[in-house]
């Protein structure tokens, strides 16, 4: 089906291993093949004109890997495996890590692919995006793919690509970015109305792993103005507008001003009860307007306004009603698209994560394999 | 941005005329040539090493071009092209035409790519989708793409290919898929209920040019059945299953028995009213349920039913709040997405179908560019 490349891996937790997973499974990519894995401790690699065996990788890892290599170490091992086998090689970067992420210039500096679910790299600071966009120019042609940094898995980022490059003007991005926040308000502000408190939602959904491990890193936002950071970066016009990279967004914070400074994310979560009331007048308001309420993320390309908060919609708008569980949806507004272009459904996971990662790999596989 | 190839355009009416605009009118599609251009009427061929002028390609062709070559010498004249460009040719096949449709084999194995919005080739018997599958498998490797022949631009075909290549199991497909009957169920069977008779709505329908010329064109349910040939196709365990194609999915017809045979657009719209009664005892039933009626594929691969007809959806199900206009939706239902993913937005006009087309050849640009 696909060219053959070989791939290394740089993290194999969740995302990771479900990306082993997909690769091993489905006969079709057989041609993309795996010459090295690596995690926090250990490095394996392949010998050359072999692949990994995936079959029992972990066992592999932990018995026969290295002490992990240094990233630079890690590039000169994969220049030795490219000069022997002479495939093209994609990077995949697993992690959430942002040294990682700051060394995307020299993984496409040295010729390779880059294919990543983390958003450090594409909504930090306007030097590494730049460094990144101006690597990709190398003569070498190296790919950097990246939808699972938005929705997972969601045909978002290429969407947005797509409407771009045929010369569609992008007018307005709007969306549930976040599936934490899009549990807690489908929980807190039901179409139908709700009575349930915010801090017991949020109680409930640390309980099922929902949420970070500290919720504030949730209901702070920022994975939302990371989001945005990413999809305003794809947008002529807006590409430059965020110097600070996602610390650039108009981020609204639903961490009460009490507990800004709250680390202790158990106290965090008994402490929260006491701001129920401040949220609860929130909810009686947009119910009084027969609206809900939505964190999303909102990007007008006119106004050059880009900021992620609390927004009420009426009950019978698509975020009011479409939403469950905790899917994503976003909405692209632009001159073909009067009628905005949604797309929707789980916008986290690590199998849908994974898949996203792999449908890039099968570019990368078809474009340069 | 992408490789340099050259392009043949067979139809030039609405949608190829909007194909040329964007290729025409955004700078970094500059190394996407067309060489060639062909209605029922004319052929312009540009001279070697050339590329035609797309400011002006109308009175080019009514002044420059020769009488309308047959297929067989546009492949001969395009592969002496080639010869002398030594550059990778996709032709784009903007018609709806059968006999254009039949010819992808003979394109593919002259080494030319495909890209097209039109439907016949991949809805029509078995043995044409066949032919085309195995005539991929050249050793010039042509590609076939095909993105806006369901819901025109929207990333639906892309979509599908995606989670079938990452190994997801589909189970379901379901959509309003036809932006005719997408308009016509919005306006007589609205969420808030209505009273508007059907014949008035497809009158009305009509008039503002939302049908083909004969409204039972639409009415019949065959461009859904044939939107669910293309779809089942790409589903393994359902791609050999309509022998027939869209001749083969089981649909049900609107319009009246009493009408079947009526070939008089004019007539069959005068005399629609006879049966309003019966469209009228449809919409009670479902308004009593409080649900609403749409027209919809289903394709559901366990059972391997693959259908086209009315359903029934509860007043808060996205197919009955979300849409409006004339929009498409699709929910694919897998493994990985057991809330769907879902896919929203225009899916007719000349504009958006020309966008899918286009983004197509950016796609083979990059690969075969």
């Amino acid at each position: 089906m696909s060219g053959r490349i070989d791939i290394a891996l740089i993290g194999v937790g969740l995302v990771g291993s479900a990306v082993i997973k997909q690769l091993a499974s489905v006969p079709a990519l057989s041609s993309l093949k795996v010459v090295a894995l690596q995690n926090s401790r250990k490095t394996l690699l392949a010998a050359p004109g072999q692949a990994l065996a995936l079959e029992n990788w972990q066992s592999q890892l932990e018995n026969n890997g290295v002490p992990a290599l240094s990233l630079e170490q890690l590039v000169t091992e994969l220049k030795n495996i490219q000069a022997k086998n002479q495939r093209h090689i994609a990077v995949v970067d697993n992690t959430s890590n942002d040294s990682v992420a700051c060394f995307y210039p020299s993984f496409l500096h040295a010729g390779f692919s880059v294919v990543t679910p983390n958003k450090k790299a594409f909504s930090g600071s306007l030097d590494l995006f730049s460094a990144i966009e101006e690597a990709k120019q190398d003569d070498s042609k190296p790919l950097v793919y990246q939808e699972s940094t938005v929705g997972a898995g969601l045909p978002i980022i290429g969407t947005l690509k797509d409407l771009v490059a045929t010369g569609d003007k992008i007018k307005k991005v709007e969306g549930v970015l976040s599936g934490t926040m899009s549990y807690i308000f489908n929980e807190f502000s039901p179409a139908a109305g709700s009575t349930t408190k915010f801090s017991e939602i949020v109680s409930v959904a640390r309980q099922n792993g929902y949420t970070e491990p500290h919720p504030g890193d949730d209901l702070s936002g920022s994975d939302v103005a990371r989001k945005l950071t990413i999809l305003s970066r794809l947008i002529p016009g807006l590409a430059y507008e965020l110097p600070r990279g996602f610390a650039s967004v108009s981020t609204q914070s639903l961490t009460p001003a009490g507990l800004a400074d709250e680390a202790n994310a158990d106290v965090y979560v008994q402490r929260l009860p006491e701001f129920d009331a401040e949220f609860d007048e929130i909810r009686a308001k947009a119910q009084a307007k027969h609206c809900v309420l939505r964190y999303v993320g909102l990007i007008d390309v006119e106004k050059k306004v880009i900021k992620a908060g609390l927004e009420e919609y009426p009950a019978d708008h698509p975020f009011a009603t479409s939403l469950g569980g905790s899917d994503n949806i976003i909405s692209f507004t632009t001159e073909r698209y009067q009628r905005p272009l949604l797309v929707q459904g789980a916008g986290a996971g690590a199998d849908v994560t994974a898949m996203g990662v792999v449908a890039d790999l099968v570019r990368v596989a078809e474009r340069r394999g």
